[in-house]
């Protein structure tokens, strides 16, 4: 099987590598980067053996003969590959915003909604990071009793903003530590991705502003939600927030039921739920916390409770690392369901 | 005037006293703290002329002749004292929780029902920091159509744990800054307040685990809105998360009204309101941030939004200094009322 990772060298695609070497999938590996990035060399361990890969500058040439590829970058650069990728009758496994809402792409998270691969016509879309971890911890109570509408509020890592934000994260902590620990204030900031200081800050607009009022962000929780639970009339109000975690998103879930579930129920639930991982016992101080899922693939789940504002309600938190169950391994996920 | 301020070494307390000095508030003062801060001498600046003072050891002696007592310490200590002070016939602020759902006790915030002292029987409490913050952001909005119901998820400052809370952020973040800025996780870690590491963490745990699944300070969202707004059926669902930043909280609010109000009415209602400014030009990127209002008296309310979830609804963010209006600011506002 041929496979090529486009934008191999970013946050994202270099665990998309990560992945790939734990899972032991055999692979004819092809790394594709920005012009700048070609000629780097990347070890990657391949069943067990250590290859070394030059890293290539991605072309439309780039993609004939592979059977699938891995796509890590922006959405612009991937809409420009995506039809040289489809020609070459590659299927194209995209982690960007490109093709997510586009009728003929299925956007899938394989414990979710696995059988929509079968419909995908060469592209086949990774969900935004925020949503899948959220959808991973509502889905199996979805199924039991239809969500109708629900309010979330995010807690998001800087890793979402690639290795440029992980930077300025790190930058400012050094900074605010070396300088002036007890103001928090940094002079002189020098920021790479972030539009203001996020180290002992945090910053309430993700993605672009929209005539609504909200953020692009904010609208994938709505919409990529309808799509990957078929739920057409779920109704979401999302505020997105950035926050100084360095790699794992948490989001807060207050949503509405169809009929009334207990607490007791939705835990039993979830204790069987692939992918996900029920830490819920307040009272001995066990929730899900973003250090605790940095660099795992799990979801957690806890501060399971009954709603106080909805009649079938149900409030709960939930923890993803933002690199890997909300972009890396699902896109690789994909990839092995394909492979089946 | 006669003032003693009970806890005066705290992260509180010393707020207190600057909030006086600032205000130019005359008065006769005495600073009573716990055995081990007794002898310390403060500086403080009274109308303009500088006084050392000493802590004194409090003692149910140390309230005779005061005509104000402000309380910055624990609700256990608030309740252990509260019968020499109302016996001594000085009015208690008091900035803890022992009070604040006592039929007998008003719980105040000045801009908003400042006729409720007159029914005080000697202690007015001062409600908790992230109610009067997301309380100040939306009482106005509720003047002009009731809120029914609203779900908030906090982003709470480490201050709100007070000296202690804050000494935790500054040395993990000096911490991670110098032996590991790329993981995150701290090794070895020694705890002053929090149960777990708070710098690059989120905690969704602050106060108490109560029976439902809520936690104390979740629960204070509902209960005391419900007294400072006078609307004893408002329903609210809060999840508290504590995340590191060092003194300013930001709530999410999704909130239903009763009757229909554009974004654009609520904009005019909230730019006319005491004590709050109106931050929101989303494309511009202008929004509250907490860095923004440290130590500032005002909060900030932004990302004003029609709900996605609600006929009536609306959604927003605000920001405020926990230290300040969450806490002493708001007591030493009461007492200003309190003179007049």
């Amino acid at each position: 099987m041929k496979l090529a990772i486009l934008g191999a060298t970013g946050a994202v695609g270099s665990q998309m590598i990560k992945c790939i070497e734990e899972r032991n999938i055999d692979v004819d590996l092809t790394l594709l980067g920005s012009k700048k990035s070609a000629g780097k060399e990347i070890e990657v361990k391949i069943c067990n053996t250590k290859k070394s890969f030059k890293v290539e500058e991605a072309t439309n040439e780039s993609f004939k003969n592979c059977d699938f590829v891995l796509g890590a970058v922006e959405a612009d650069l991937a809409k420009q590959f995506a039809p040289s990728i489809v020609a070459s009758k590659a299927i194209f496994i995209d982690n960007s915003s490109a093709f997510r809402m586009d009728k003929e792409t299925p956007l899938v998270i394989p414990e979710i909604n696995p059988e929509d691969v079968k419909w995908n016509k060469g592209i086949i879309s990774n969900p935004n990071c925020s949503t899948i971890i959220t959808d991973m911890a509502i889905y199996a109570i979805n199924k039991v009793s239809k969500i109708k509408r629900m309010v979330t509020a995010t807690y998001q890592a800087v890793s979402g903003a690639g290795v440029k934000g992980m930077e300025d994260l790190e930058e400012q902590t050094k900074y605010i530590a070396l300088t002036s620990p007890e103001n928090s204030v940094i002079k002189n900031l020098q920021l790479k991705s972030f539009k203001y200081q996020i180290a002992h800050n945090a910053i309430p607009c993700i993605g672009s502003p929209l005539d609504n009022g909200y953020t692009t962000e904010e609208m994938k929780m709505q919409n990529e939600s309808r799509k990957i639970l078929h739920l057409p009339d779920l109704k979401v109000t999302c505020t997105c927030v950035r926050v100084p975690v360095m790699r794992s998103h948490s989001i807060a879930v207050s949503m509405e039921l169809e009929k009334k579930l207990s607490v007791e129920e939705i835990k039993n639930i979830l204790e069987k739920t692939e992918g996900v991982k029920l830490v819920d016992d307040l009272a001995n101080h066990k929730y899900p916390m973003p250090l605790n899922t940095t660099d795992k693939d799990i979801v957690e789940v806890g501060r399971i409770r009954e709603d106080l504002i909805f009649d079938n309600g149900i409030s709960l938190w939930c923890c993803g690392d933002q690199i890997r169950k909300g972009a890396a391994t699902n896109a690789v996920q994909i990839l092995e369901l394909m492979i089946k």
